[in-house]
């Protein structure tokens, strides 16, 4: 095969494999909007079957010959070409590191835990949950050590979800961020003890029906392409492509408007970055988003720096007021203090803009620990406990919520964590990038225009795919490596804001 | 391997291939009831790539000779076993006789006809179809002489969708159909001279969203099982098992009740047998549907003998004025007549229950015609018009209106259309038998109780899946062949109440 046939057949099988995890994706997608209850067992065995041949197809022996021979022939392909071997090649090889018992193995104790750890939280029972911790912990050293044994397990690890980051790079983010943080949050505490913040601006009774409307309306006019996307609702809002569309879904409380507006903006910020990546490469690495943390920063670009924005609340109040008259009443600063309410807690899923970081911070070091083996899983609750006190200021008096709340260790996911808390601050790196490049952006927020910023974000960011890893990607649309500085400006002027109100 | 080793193999090879199925079935589902526009593309990759692997999985040899070893063996295998076996094997027989050239034509051809008939039909140029037509023909001959050599090619046809029925069956039936209702349709047509019988009982204006919760309390008193089932919308409506769970839709009209509920109603019996079907036997033949005429029997028992009697319409009318008090002011027999109006027309899918299987006679007569090689495509206008003339009573003045307003011959389903007719005459044979067994239905009807009914279908039919073929299947559970004459006793008595109103 000439060297052409050789990347069309690569292209082909690609997309191929794009329309089997399109596939998978709406099977989840219906299961979690769609499926009647006593339906799951039937999907459960059609997700199965389906992830085995996709499995099949990505390790097929031919087609990891194809991505070896294209790799020893590279400077015979342009640069677009270049990334979409380059990254497939990267992705198979850590694939095929690990043999099939290894990886059966993990799949099996991953699923016995999750269901233990179901059983442990509705308990408070962490010692139950101790010993498959354990062997999560090691099976994950394992896995690191047989993908690559001269590097860090933890490094290896990271790498899985967040390609191009590592342990060097997040100690130098996270230690800015907790140094930066802390002290931050003990004047979050003072301010909180003098004055109680009533945050009830977005509170109330609010028809379901009319909620949907509003927030359809919302994405529609952040530029979410209702031609090729859907709004649902589901229990645990997420965004996912299933094909040529993109479907996000929200939470809608009746008596409380956040919980939907910010569910919907943060996932619209994720589709925008899906709806914004070049059509023509798709189903290949040029046409995919470059990494979990730059996908974040997309929804936590949209969420928290556009979403809790006083510009944005000019103009969201008035749409607000037409749909829900009782509204109107309300000031500007009432509901901007609803949006931006801030209170130190134990649950990182219920925490907000400032503390966030710091929940992230505590799971980092701690799992960090975990990997390198300088943390024993028995003293986790302890220094759970202790880190929540130091950094938040607040320390659980069950494990339930503290060590058990999330789900993400039970599944063994060690270096996931710190994916959310480089989202933000990427996030808040690229807005002010973007409003070094287009100026102030408020004018055109508090008119309800958002396409400056998110044609710049699709520029910027969407259409580059894979072509860098994550901190170059940040560094080409920033003019800077990645730093913690301007979250810090921008939580630092978030704080000086609530003490003045 | 032992026989209950090979049987265990058979078992696990066709759930899997009822798991690919059943995605498939959700990929059709979403795209006609949530698909975005833009997605539609994605979507046919999508459908297609599973369509392959599913077609690789059922004609992989090492199936196929799996299937071919245990139909040796039916000695040693129980009653239930057989059937498994003996269905398989039948199925498979028929596909691996055509060879892969003639598949891969006939399948081009038909997609290309479609998009032939889709303008002509639009244009009114029957001359730019004929070629096709003509083509069409010429290759179901084909195939059906690859399938079986020996018997009439238009046997071997109806077969594929109605395996157990004969031409010397339908012509029996049909011509029996013919004799009887030719006449009535005179009496209707005169009757209607006589009197306008305006049916607008069911007409107005009603809230899509009160009809939305209207139609599904009437799919969950008539037994649809929700918690294995949703019911949504969408233009053609449709039942489709998706896994665990039996979808069905409804077309709502604001301007006539009738749209939705008729449909509702008759996707509901066709919902009834899928989700009474054995679920220890899924994805096997003894888990399936008989065939598509018993399929279409469930649901128009449902729509017609049910649906449309003065019972039904006691119970619900009651409902109905609930949800729109307007309706209270209307009589049942104002109600009654608007569910059961009836008039001569030239289209078969907007006809009635009177002059609806005349519509399917003539197909069937025109359709035998052309695969016997005793009609050619180029008469077939006028062979319409004039059967039109004298089963009907009206005639079309274009071919839009006549040989091109069904989607069917364009797609190569010669021998598809005497399953409708097959359902409603096992219907009116299944009702007939069930009061025969359970006595008068009526009072539990007008209290909305469609219990017993609901019961006694699934234990004669539902519950034996593919046991016997349909003809034996009616015989076993009314105690007679299949037989006109209850179709014509109900069609009879409708009239004659019609002429007395």
């Amino acid at each position: 095969m000439s060297i052409a046939e050789q990347y069309d057949a690569l292209i082909t099988a690609l997309r191929e494999h794009g329309d089997l995890g399109g596939t998978l994706a709406l099977l989840s997608w219906d299961q979690e909007t769609q499926l009647p209850p006593a339906a799951t067992p039937g999907r459960a065995r059609q997700i199965g079957l389906l992830a085995g041949i996709l499995h099949e197809r990505t390790t097929d022996p031919r087609f990891l010959a194809l991505v070896d021979e294209l790799a020893t022939r590279l400077d015979q392909l342009d640069p677009h070409q270049q990334v979409n071997v380059r990254e497939t090649k990267w992705r198979i090889d850590r694939t095929r590191r690990l043999d099939a018992a290894l990886v059966r193995e993990r799949s099996a104790l991953r699923s016995e835990s999750h269901a233990v750890w179901i059983r442990a939280r509705r308990a408070d029972d962490f010692a139950a949950l101790a010993p498959y911790l354990a062997r999560l912990v090691a099976i994950e050293q394992r896995v690191a050590t047989a993908i690559d044994p001269e590097r860090p397990p933890y490094d290896v690890l990271l790498e899985g979800f967040e390609p191009g980051a590592t342990t060097a790079l997040l100690d130098q983010l996270f230690a800015a961020l907790r140094d930066g943080l802390v002290p931050l949050i003990a004047r979050l505490s003072a301010c909180l003890a003098r004055k109680p913040l009533r945050a009830t601006g977005l509170s109330g009774r609010f028809a379901i029906d009319k909620q949907r409307a509003l927030n359809r309306l919302v994405a529609e006019r952040l530029g979410f392409d209702f031609s090729r996307g859907r709004l649902d609702e589901a229990a645990h809002p997420f965004t996912t492509e299933v094909g040529d569309d993109v479907r996000i879904t929200t939470r809608i409380s009746e008596r409380d408007l956040r919980s939907a507006l910010f569910s919907t903006i943060h996932e619209t910020g994720h589709a925008l970055y899906e709806q914004g990546l070049d059509p023509t490469a798709r189903a290949t690495p040029m046409g995919e988003a470059c990494s979990m943390g730059v996908h974040e920063s997309q929804s936590r670009l949209w969420e928290n720096l556009v979403g809790r924005s006083e510009a944005f609340w000019r103009w969201l109040l008035s749409e607000l007021a037409n749909v829900f008259p009782a509204v109107k009443s309300r000031s500007l600063a009432t509901v901007l203090l609803a949006a931006n309410e801030a209170r130190p807690s134990l649950i990182r899923t219920e925490s907000d803009e400032l503390t966030y970081n710091l929940h992230i911070v505590l799971r980092f070091e701690l799992e960090r620990a975990l990997i390198d083996g300088t943390l024993n899983v028995t003293d986790l609750p302890a220094a759970w406990a202790e880190k929540m006190r130091q950094y938040v200021g607040v320390a659980p008096t069950d494990d339930r919520d503290g060590v058990l709340q999330d789900v993400h260790w039970s599944e063994g996911l060690f270096g996931y964590f710190p994916t959310y808390t480089l989202g933000n601050v990427y996030a808040a790196q690229l807005f002010e990038a973007a409003q070094r490049s287009l100026g102030a952006l408020d004018d055109a927020f508090a008119r309800g225009d958002f396409r400056p910023l998110r044609e710049w974000l699709q520029r910027e960011i969407h259409r580059h795919g894979k072509t860098w890893r994550a901190p170059d990607l940040i560094a080409h649309a920033t003019g800077q490596p990645p730093s913690a500085a301007a979250l810090l400006t921008h939580l630092n002027r978030k704080l000086t804001w609530l003490e003045s109100v």
